[in-house]
């Protein structure tokens, strides 16, 4: 226990809790959520960061609640103790989020899965943190709705709003924190905030909805979730199209953009993910960047968007660009993007992968990919990219055997590398995986002292103790 | 000065500061800033709350900075002297916003007005407070570029950012939560925080960025804005159409916006409004409730979408929908919709107005209005309703004697069971205008305990002593 702790310390991360207090935390949680409660080795290694290469940091136990009201308990047994907690959607994140360096609970929302309500005229949904992106969607299709928001893995929602997610849709439905209308959150003293109500709109006070989204569990527990949700587009028509070189790609995004063509999505693989994809899946494609793009709309809209974003690519000196209708044929032309990160693995079998994720203003963006392509070859990397590149983000996949200390060294260095060359080119060093463990020691170059400080006195306003996924986002 | 109060006290509104602590500060900014600060009887009150029923406040005194560096040095003597400070834009707020009920310094921002950079490229501009949204757009528009935000009133865009303002572009374009790409504010301590970088999205810690769109200054002053731009429409199409009911043209709405039609006005009058405008314009329009539409996209896009609003629009009753893409053309059909401020005032000349806001899930919108529509005749009032249904965001416009207490007391009891109807329905106090003092006490019909508990938390993490624009938002 940490009573002696002064504020500013507990900001910059508590001990670990001390035997007697997990003892404590464990009996009361066993009774009052019985075989709810996990302490075996395998699932507490589960739960902690199981991704890349952040070393795996348990926690002490699991437990499993199924309600707010539930999590409350939990909460304030913890804060009782002075015992970290530490909330667990499914795992996928990508930077040490759910690591619990300084042990402590896990609460994992998985049995928080209910859909409690949607209301298809208000284009919106209720529902808890453990509603997967797919199982939300699958209960949506007969109803004509979806929700956009695609990270790629089946991601809880909860864990979505935390890491403040995106994907491959936004650049025409933003991301998580654009979609979400409302939430309910256990604060670190067990209090229940709801953070707006159900209109599409308010200025009724600080935006603490936005302010929860990309918190990453440090300041509370995400415990019900209000999601807009939008048509399922009537027609949809999809392209690929190849480039002479990757600063053709960007510009034509761009362009695609400024003449306001509504692009769903609109993805680039530079060559050497192409290479992949033709070995992986013998494709035979053209080793050049490719963009992939979507257009969702009417029937004669979607036609229109294509046709548009054709002429534009023909004017940039692109391939012939291919685009189809039908959902087989829109799936065949995809193919090469569904595929790019078990491609990408195929390259080197049984090698470990890191998915870096920058985000810069999409006029440095084909500076920024150009850059990192001299910087893999100098260094002589296997190291495929993809990008949402309508958002000026991107992704690069260093392959490395992670039991060869001077070659996880040398990925280290590179993805550094990258991160410093989207900072000086005014963008983030995390454009939708969120800052976890592993990417709080670039935050002090993002943001000037000043910013941090004012994140911090937040941090310590609303959980004083810092026991809300302590060891996250701030660093200290 | 108020030495001994604590940070409790502090938080709940401090006391006015002692003359000696004004004339510190005057003294000060006088040597700083020479005629740049004004202590005029005629210009402080100017920088009160001029509109609607709340009492002017005016401050003691008004200061004009020019640059971030000079804010810098206002806030720190404040600071010192523990003087309240209110940031000032242009005055257009509806609820009491700049108004100095415990006295202090009017930071008024009007000579920060330069655009500092667009780029075009990325879709966005770097500009300071004071520009006005119509400065912008005039300066945008030969590059074919423009701010789709749009209040009615030409506001500072650090006005509308404080204020989280939205207005008819919004169930397109979103609101200032979603065009602020980052901004830069000094918080109490005299500190200069930048919330994010100009990458278009970003997961690098808490979202500082929508923490201040809406505080009303309370959390800081900003001093610089990096917005998000968006093309000049192709082509526009607009058009108008009479309903049988409120209910029928909610219903259009909505089957509007669920169909997937990225209708870019949809704004209601109702048959009061519409007489309102016959009496005004002379136009002998259908006294009925009217939906005026906007449409943008290429020239087949905006007509297949007027098209397919008419046939849904038929299908619920509706009249003859008239529309059409001439510039002229277009400007003659939403005449009414434009005039319809003056055309309300007009119905009882000289008369004081109020411009009430609330905002409720769509769902629930038809009921609303009507409801308010039963109220206003069981009342007896003039109040025309127009509204940004795409968001379920309605205005009254009650018209009364300003000088008649009885009449007075009538409107107050009205408004406040508008606000009681849109809360029953799941729907928030205020939309767009913002909480300021007049909307303070609703905040805890909107809100748990809990959640306006956080707001004050995070209130007092930032500005422990309360001398950021005290006396708004958060009710002690």
């Amino acid at each position: 226990m940490q009573a002696g702790t002064d504020a500013l310390n507990a900001a910059q991360g508590p001990a670990r809790p001390t035997p007697e207090a997990i003892e404590a935390v464990t009996g009361g949680l066993l009774r009052q959520f019985g075989n709810r409660v996990v302490t075996s080795q395998a699932v507490r290694e589960q739960h902690g960061h199981t991704l890349t290469w952040t070393p795996n940091q348990p926690p002490d136990l699991v437990v499993f609640p199924e309600t707010t009201a539930e999590v409350v308990k939990i909460v304030k047994l913890c804060a009782a103790h002075r015992v970290p907690m530490v909330p667990f959607g499914t795992g996928t994140s990508l930077e040490g989020h759910v690591n619990a360096p300084f042990g402590g609970v896990s609460i994992d929302t998985s049995l928080m899965k209910r859909i409690i309500a949607v209301h298809a005229e208000d284009l919106d949904c209720v529902i808890e943190p453990g509603v997967t992106r797919k199982m939300l969607n699958e209960h949506l299709r007969d109803m004509g709705l979806f929700f956009p928001i695609d990270p790629g893995a089946d991601a809880s929602l909860g864990g979505m709003a935390s890491t403040r997610a995106s994907g491959t849709n936004a650049v025409r439905y933003g991301t998580m924190k654009d979609n979400v209308l409302s939430l309910t959150a256990v604060l670190a003293n067990g209090e229940v905030v709801k953070t707006a109500r159900r209109a599409k709109k308010s200025s009724a006070g600080y935006d603490l909805t936005r302010l929860f989204v990309g918190a990453e569990g440090t300041l509370g527990i995400i415990t019900e979730l209000t999601l807009k949700l939008h048509g399922i587009p009537e027609a949809i028509s999809a392209g690929v199209c190849s480039f002479p070189s990757i600063a053709a790609a960007c510009d034509v995004t761009i362009a695609t953009i400024q003449s306001g063509i509504p692009v769903a999505r609109i993805e680039l693989a530079d060559a050497a993910q192409i290479r992949a994809i033709n070995l992986y899946s013998k494709l035979g494609l053209p080793e050049q960047p490719m963009l992939f793009v979507e257009f969702h709309g009417t029937d004669q809209g979607v036609r229109e968007q294509a046709e548009r974003f054709g002429e534009i690519a023909a004017e940039y000196g692109a391939g012939a660009f291919e685009w189809e209708t039908k959902p087989e044929d829109r799936t065949r032309l995809w193919q090469a993007r569904h595929d790019a990160y078990w491609a990408a693995h195929a390259l080197r079998p049984g090698a470990k992968s890191l998915s870096t994720d920058v985000c810069v203003p999409i006029s440095r963006l084909a500076e920024c990919v150009e850059e990192t392509q001299r910087d893999i070859a100098e260094t002589g990397l296997l190291a495929p990219i993809v990008g949402h590149v309508g958002d000026g983000n991107f992704h690069v996949l260093p392959l490395f055997d992670g039991d060869d200390p001077a070659e996880v060294a040398k990925v280290k260095a590179f993805v550094e590398r990258i991160v410093e060359r989207a900072l000086a080119m005014e963008g983030t060093c995390t454009g939708e995986h969120g800052v976890g463990q592993a990417k709080m020691k670039y935050l002090p170059l993002e943001h000037p002292a000043a910013t941090l400080d004012a994140m911090r006195a937040v941090k310590l306003a609303l959980d004083p103790m810092n026991i809300m996924n302590p060891g996250k986002i701030i660093p200290s």
